[in-house]
């Protein structure tokens, strides 16, 4: 059994009838399990965990994106996140049997797939870029849908499939394997989104942080707060109590306080350890010592059948 | 399916071939997975986890009981912990499908059988308790082996199965159903065992400290250190974080610190997702969130199959 994790971001977020839509796409286009839908109206963004055979997550994602092109103008499009397309971002992830090649073979095969079938042009990122600056999405997204749209001739903005001609309603699209990447964001009791800036450039690598980590100020109208939002890209390098530490500890420069965490989509059970155990301070937490009835109970029917 | 938790503790810690043996009879015995399995040679004891069907799960735990009633002899045995029989504690836990109920007449039959078959006179504890002061163990081990077998007679200290004989070898054994606990210790940065004896005071629930706390002091040889021994009785009411930060807490009184903490046996999924989401300042973290592979994988091959 080889299994692996697709993670698309669909610039939708405000309108269920369009998110059901997708979702149900994807479900019906493949045999895969949706582990998780995550939609926020202040981004109008929502992403899609599924988990399954590689060729079956295939299927399932090119159901997605269908539905997602047809259903989304960019044009009448706002929110909070950066983003590029209809099918803003969609990222393969070796999760078990699989590997980083075999994930990023996968990516090509969705990304012509995409302009074959859809005319929306792709850029090759993360570990499947071809252009070592469209390794990190940021470079991507520049400008956004509608910059993209003046400047996708320009040699640097050419996409790396399909022909340098934006899709007039759903944009271009961004493709590539990565590791498992934790969606972590940390809510400041204050409305000063220059501090949650300030913070996010301590901690993230680009700028003098944390290794593995990528980080943005944002402002959250529907919590009235500024958050510091977070990709933490390898937690078993860098787990998540040091990000969360350092956030407070930046934080208490400016006399403000994290008053809330929220986790994007899913974390691995390697990372809830690693951080509790950092807590509790016991030297080493391993999945061997955390009972999950759930697993017992398939465990159990397998000894009783041999 | 039924699933049942047996966690019995023998006073054996040190002689490994003995363990082994041990272990080996609760394996051959039944049909159960016995998920681990804990030695202190301090504390000169071993605490095994094993997890099945209800009847498995007795005759496994007969097994065990037999091998050890065989090869421990209390007259030789010294240790930090307390204890009052080779087979000292039975617990038998409701783990999925299971009542408590089913439980206690599970540990009834067991303790019929330690005293008919093993001639070991039988305490019943926790929720098995007949008398309301040995719902507590300490009560039941006042004394210790040593004490037990002069007093045994007493109208008060009268076992619940059996005649109030003691067993030369094995003493007697306590037996009762009970919740899940989690076991866990904290180290302090001292040799001051009444410093661990004062903090263990102030946090335990028969003091004035947390409910579902039970706690004492101890000096832990091997390490040179005191420790905090601790029992949560209800993880989901009162949370290891709080536990934690108030022997933490209580620790500055002295200016001692925690340097160590010390998971015995297991820990269910949902304590560490409860203790996480303080840390991390996450509302609620469920284990729908929680991504572990080897489910994964499981979850998928049923998918495929259907």
């Amino acid at each position: 059994m080889t299994l692996i994790e697709c993670v698309p971001n669909f610039s939708e977020g405000r309108r269920q009838d369009v998110m059901d839509a997708i979702v149900d796409g994807i479900k019906a286009g493949g045999n895969v399990i949706v582990l998780d839908v995550e939609a926020d109206q202040s981004h109008n963004r929502m992403v899609v965990t599924m988990v399954g055979e590689p060729h079956e997550v295939l299927s399932a994602m090119k159901a997605g994106a269908k539905k997602a092109v047809e259903l989304i103008d960019l044009n009448q499009h706002h929110g909070e996140h950066p983003r590029i397309g209809a099918v803003d971002v969609v990222p393969f992830v070796p999760l078990f049997n699989a590997t980083m090649e075999q994930c990023s073979n996968l990516a090509m095969e969705f990304g012509k797939w995409m302009w074959e079938e859809l005319h929306v042009p792709v850029y090759l990122y993360a570990e499947t870029a071809r252009i070592p600056e469209r390794k990190r999405l940021p470079n991507i997204r520049k400008g956004e849908f509608e910059g993209l749209r003046v400047c996708i001739g320009d040699p640097d903005r050419c996409p790396d499939i399909g022909e340098p001609v934006i899709h007039p309603t759903a944009g271009a699209t961004a493709v590539g394997a990565r590791n498992f990447l934790i969606a972590f964001n940390l809510y400041l009791n204050t409305q000063d989104k220059s501090i949650a800036d300030r913070i996010a450039k301590a901690v993230r690598e680009s700028s003098g942080g944390l290794t593995n980590v990528q980080a943005k100020g944002m402002f959250i109208e529907q919590k009235g707060l500024a958050q510091v939002s977070m990709n933490i890209l390898d937690f078993s390098k860098t787990p998540l109590y040091r990000v969360t530490e350092m956030v407070k500890m930046e934080a208490e420069k400016y006399g403000v306080k994290v008053v809330e965490g929220e986790l994007i989509g899913l974390m691995p059970l390697g990372a809830t350890l690693n951080s509790l155990s950092y807590y509790l301070q016991i030297p080493k937490l391993t999945a061997e010592q955390i009972l999950d009835v759930a697993v017992l109970s398939r465990l159990a029917e397998n000894e009783s059948e041999q």
